[in-house]
Formats: C-alpha cells, sequence, structure tokens
C-alpha cells in the first residue's frame, strides 16, 4: 500500500472510532483516550491527522456530505426526495453520518466550532438547492417557488423530523415521516402534472 | 402572601434560575450551586421542590407548554400557525421556553429523562393535534389530510427550523423561516378557498 494510501485509511480509521464515540456518548463525554482504544492506533498517528478534539469533530461533521452520491432518477426533484430518504436509510446504519448530525443539533458543538458552525447546514443546503434549482429550470416547480428557501425549508425539517424520529423510535419511523413531510409539501411546490409521477416512499432495500 | 402562593413562587424563581443556567451552558454543564446562586434561594427550599438537576431539569421542559395561550383567530388553521409565530418569538425573549427547547433538542438529556422522553414533543403534538382536528372538522382542509400526521409534521419540523436559525442567526430570522415553511406547506393541506384568506407573517409586533 502507497504511504498516502495508508495515510488516508488511517485517517479514516481514526474519523470512524471518533464517531462511534460522539454517536454514543456526544461531544463533551467523548474521550481522546477511548477514541484511540477503538481506533488500534497510536497517539502519534492521531495527533498527526487530528490536532485536538474539535477537530475529530470538524472531520465527522465534514465526512456527512463526503463522496455522496445523488440519485439520478430522471426527475430532479424525485431526486432530492430520494435523497433524503436515502440518507434517512443511512442513519441507521452509518455511524460516521449519524455521529455527524448528532454534533450538528447540539449547542455544545456548534458553539465550540465558531466560524466554522453553519458549514454543516450550509453544505447540505447548497446540494439540496441545486437539485432544486435543476428541477425549476426543468419546468417541475410552480412559478413563485423560490429554490433557495424551498432547500433551507427541507434541511431544517429533515432535521428536526429525524431528532422527534430518534426520540419516538430510534428513527425506525423516519422513512415514514419522511414520506408524510414530502405527500403534504409537494403540492405547494410542483407542478400538478409532475406530481402523479413522484413517490415520496423509502426506495426498495437493496 | 399565603404560604402556598410563597411556595409556587419559590418553584417558579428556582425554575427560571434553573433555564437560564440550562439555557447557556446545557445539561452536563450547569451546576446546583449555579442555579442556587442565581435563584438567591436556600439549598433547602431547592431540594424541597426538586430533588435533583434531573428534576429541575424535568421542570423546565414541562414548563415549556405551561400556562399557553392559544390564538383565537376564528380559523383554527390560522389559530395553528399563530401559535408557531408566537412561540418563534417568544424563543427570542423567554428563557424558560427557550431552555425547555434546548433540553428537548439534545440527546444527552433526552436518555436522562428516560421514560418521559418523549413527553415535550408529544404535548405539542397533541395542541397541534386539537387545532388541526378542528380545523378539519371546520372544512378548512383537504378530505385526505390527517391532522395527527400533520401535527406530527409541524412540531418537528419547527423544531428543525428554530434549531438552523439559531445557528445562523441567533433566531433572528425565525420568523421568516417559519412563514416560508407554512406558504410552502399550506396549499398542501388547506381548502384552496381558505388559503387567500390566511397570512403567514408574524403578529405585529404588540
Amino acid at each position: 500500500m502507497a504511504q498516502q494510501e495508508r495515510a488516508i485509511r488511517t485517517r479514516q480509521v481514526l474519523l470512524l472510532a471518533a464517531a462511534s464515540v460522539f454517536d454514543e456518548v456526544g461531544y463533551d463525554a467523548a474521550s481522546i483516550s477511548e477514541i484511540l482504544s477503538r481506533s488500534k492506533m497510536t497517539k502519534g498517528a492521531l495527533y498527526f491527522h487530528f490536532a485536538s478534539k474539535e477537530a475529530l469533530a470538524l472531520g465527522v461533521i465534514d465526512a456527512q456530505t463526503a463522496d455522496l452520491e445523488l440519485p439520478e432518477t430522471g426527475s430532479k426533484l424525485q431526486d432530492l426526495v430520494c435523497l433524503t430518504q436515502s440518507i434517512a436509510r443511512r442513519l441507521q446504519t452509518d455511524v460516521l453520518l449519524r455521529a455527524g448530525v448528532r454534533l450538528t443539533v447540539e449547542e455544545r458543538t456548534l458553539n465550540l466550532l465558531g466560524a466554522s458552525q453553519a458549514s454543516p447546514y450550509a453544505k447540505w443546503i447548497e446540494i439540496c438547492g441545486g437539485l432544486l434549482t435543476e428541477s425549476k429550470a426543468n419546468g417541475e416547480l410552480l412559478g413563485h417557488v423560490q429554490p433557495a428557501a424551498v432547500a433551507e425549508l427541507v434541511v431544517a425539517s429533515f432535521t428536526g423530523i429525524q431528532l422527534v424520529s430518534q426520540v419516538y423510535s430510534r428513527r425506525e419511523d423516519l422513512a415514514e415521516r419522511l414520506s408524510a413531510f414530502w405527500r403534504y409539501l409537494l403540492p405547494g411546490i410542483a407542478v400538478p402534472g409532475v406530481l402523479p409521477h413522484l413517490t415520496t416512499d423509502p426506495p426498495a432495500a437493496g
């Protein structure tokens, strides 16, 4: 394995270990020594990649949107709905994503992250806004719909919906809650002719 | 002042002191001694009313929906929109409400609260669901709309919207974000004839 490749893998192992600890106990109670122990890496390796617990938290938050594959269904609006459903499913299994969302939601962490605090939401808003802008250009959205405002709304609502779903069912009912969100929201943003062609259900397990 | 009245006042002073500390530093970092010092009450008084920090947090969470006055505009759907806007405004000034929402959002606290963890959301969902059920009975909602599902959606979305607004503007843009949420959602739930009569703007400052 080339040296650079090994470094990337080491960084990823450290991020995953940090994510599993942040996901379980939150930022405050997470300890570097526990992260180190789960990663089975040396302290030197950890501090080479991440100068502090804060840097690890930032890395976990940034990883949320890394390597994101967008759906391609032929409709950008359907792509957006599918994207939210695929993130909902990943929240069940992907500890890196789940920890990133937990850190993003907790005020304590957002305060710590300081100037960069808005960035995790901003990245998601940019992705959703891009899909909505294309959707509008393709004639799928009603004339008065502002893609940027809807993108902010979708990201904020998703954040709250996954939070409530977590409290009630450890996110097991998240797909159904998201589906309801889209069923009630779509008539206010999509042109009537597009509505019958959209599905709000989660994609079949694959 | 009668003894019972004094006890109620003491309890309220303690709740407010606890709320101001939870609001600033969150549950974990809040100390009983700091709460005591802000309340200017004795340790005996505090432990008479609240057996533990957990009991204080529960008291703050429960206080969110206490003494809630519902708007009466003549339209139950308009009442619901106004309720969310009035809560948005109170989040700027009412430390008890703000601390309750912070505690409700943070996983650490929700885990601590154990069996009662779902209750803060449940109470809000019940209030919104009641308004929507009446709204439907009054013919304001589309036939397929399920008041309970919309109530869950509104509470969850509100939770996320206030969170994102807090990150971006310390909640200064919350009224505008809520207004956008309702503008895009209402066409999916209200009958067309009702829409022109609804306003999504925050009530004028009073």
